[in-house]
């Protein structure tokens, strides 16, 4: 079964690896990238877009988006971790082509409607695309297939502050908007994306086998695994975008949970989700005033990471 | 070494365990107890601890402290879990003794005055006693020995929302006050008590040891378990106050890890413990701004229950 699919990124060295896995999966058929500011700002990640599937030879259309959060003030990409150019600050040449000339929240809305039912997103950085989109035509709410987006954390602890995940963290009030939107949603979060590692030698596997595309991601990992390592003592890295496509192919390597999320907007929590299972009943009725989701819990890092190789490399 | 205590509590079954504890240990002295609303309403809390000791035929001074939080309306008392009489509705004959004249606050200022550097504060309950007790002299800061406080979740989840623990939530205000201190402070939070299942053969161990105050433990238990099995399907339960009196004798039985705590006062995530551990950086310096101080983030669940079990069975 093919699975048509937006795929909604600021890469970033985790998205690269991910956009490679949606050029290369024969189950995927990738209708677009749209893009946000994020790991990068938004110029830059529209033209690693485009850069990328040329660099796949594959011509998929780039609609560019968000280049700041809604509500509070932008913070500066994290140039430290993804580089300068978001890809490890290997050298890159420019693109040939051009985004499309329509915005990324419209480019959801039509290539959605043009398809009721069939259309999944799948959103990895933040949110503002998507609660864009739902404002120019919240309908679509009931004629996407299914979103999944990777962000958040439950009971893993944030990556940007003590509870918060950088995706959500980076505009929390589009993450409230898109998370509680009450359509089909999946979030893939560090509570699963931190139980894989992709280790060096993987690494070489897939640059290897990925040609002008390869040379790119090999740059760009060796400068995300330094990060691991000084940062989080790690060798290797997380591919944290890469699982969202893997829940979206391969669900039962995840342990996913049904319940009722919220995002903090405001003060010290900021940024982080709030879960409550169904099954679990606390004391107070709005802990499940949204909509229900089912939110990952757990995932089988081996075989996700094995799925990724595996993927990338026949 | 003997260690006096002042124990702050809001009997409630796990508090009446945790105090037939601090009346047996042997490297215990029990100046006191100090008493909060919370599992139970203030004047059987009161009524509880006065009895509880009188049961160990024990004088132990009594002073009643809040009766509802600092800032945020009184929640009911959980009489579900702790039976209307907080001690599962097991028959309880009056108490002979009456509480001080003096308040909870004014209690816990005098004894930590009296003998600077040497008294210890095990608070168990919501954090009122200690936020007044800081508000009547802040300089107790400087002279009691440590503070151990039961209470908050940093990755478990919490127990009456899904991030907040039941102490806290309480008086989320209160506790920030009492967290944020900066003495030398140790939170024995969901993360270490919902490692220990004290099961039901270990209850009648107890029990059966302890006497008079043996047969209302096994009252309260009997109610206590009820709960659990329904609520939590736990056939047993957690010892969550007397894990705060293990830290305290046999610390070596938990994983203790230093950094900033924060308590969200507000929204969602009202009564959630923000911890980021000092080894870890993180984008904000705000995460950085409070005191240092020491969190268990795990315990060796079966040696604390072993412990508990020893120490009412000798």
């Amino acid at each position: 079964m093919i699975t048509p699919l937006i795929f909604d990124t600021d890469p970033g060295v985790d998205d690269a690896q991910a956009i490679a896995i949606a050029l290369a999966h024969p189950e995927i058929e990738l209708l677009g990238m749209t893009t946000t500011y994020g790991n990068v700002d938004i110029d830059t990640a529209t033209t690693n877009a485009l850069l990328l599937a040329e660099l796949a030879d594959q011509r998929v259309p780039v609609a560019q988006g968000a280049a700041a959060p809604l509500v509070k003030l932008k913070h500066p990409a994290p140039a430290h971790i993804h580089g300068d150019n978001g890809l490890g600050n290997h050298p890159l040449p420019a693109p040939s082509h051009r985004a499309e000339t329509i915005s990324a929240p419209q480019f959801i809305v039509e290539q959605v409607n043009a398809r009721p039912g069939e259309v999944t997103l799948v959103a990895v950085g933040p949110l503002g695309n998507l609660a864009a989109a739902l404002q120019l035509d919240p309908g679509i709410v009931d004629r996407v297939k299914q979103v999944v987006v990777m962000g958040g954390s439950i009971r893993e602890g944030g990556n940007v502050t003590p509870v918060a995940e950088a995706n959500i963290f980076n505009d929390p009030h589009a993450a409230a908007r898109v998370l509680t939107a009450g359509w089909p949603l999946t979030l893939v979060g560090l509570d699963a994306t931190h139980r894989c590692v992709l280790g060096p030698a993987q690494m070489d596997k897939i640059a290897s086998a990925q040609g002008k595309l390869g040379e790119v991601l090999a740059g760009s990992y060796a400068f995300y695994r330094a990060f691991y390592r000084t940062a989080l003592d790690i060798d290797g890295c997380c591919p944290h975008d890469s699982c969202a496509l893997a829940w979206l192919m391969r669900p039962e390597l995840f342990t996913t949970v049904r319940g009722h999320l919220n995002v903090v907007t405001e003060g010290d929590a900021e940024g982080q989700t709030l879960f409550a299972p169904q099954e679990r009943a606390f004391i107070d009725p709005r802990w499940a005033r949204t909509p229900l989701v089912d939110v990952c819990m757990n995932a089988d890092g081996e075989a996700v990471v094995d799925w990724i190789v595996e993927t990338l490399t026949r």
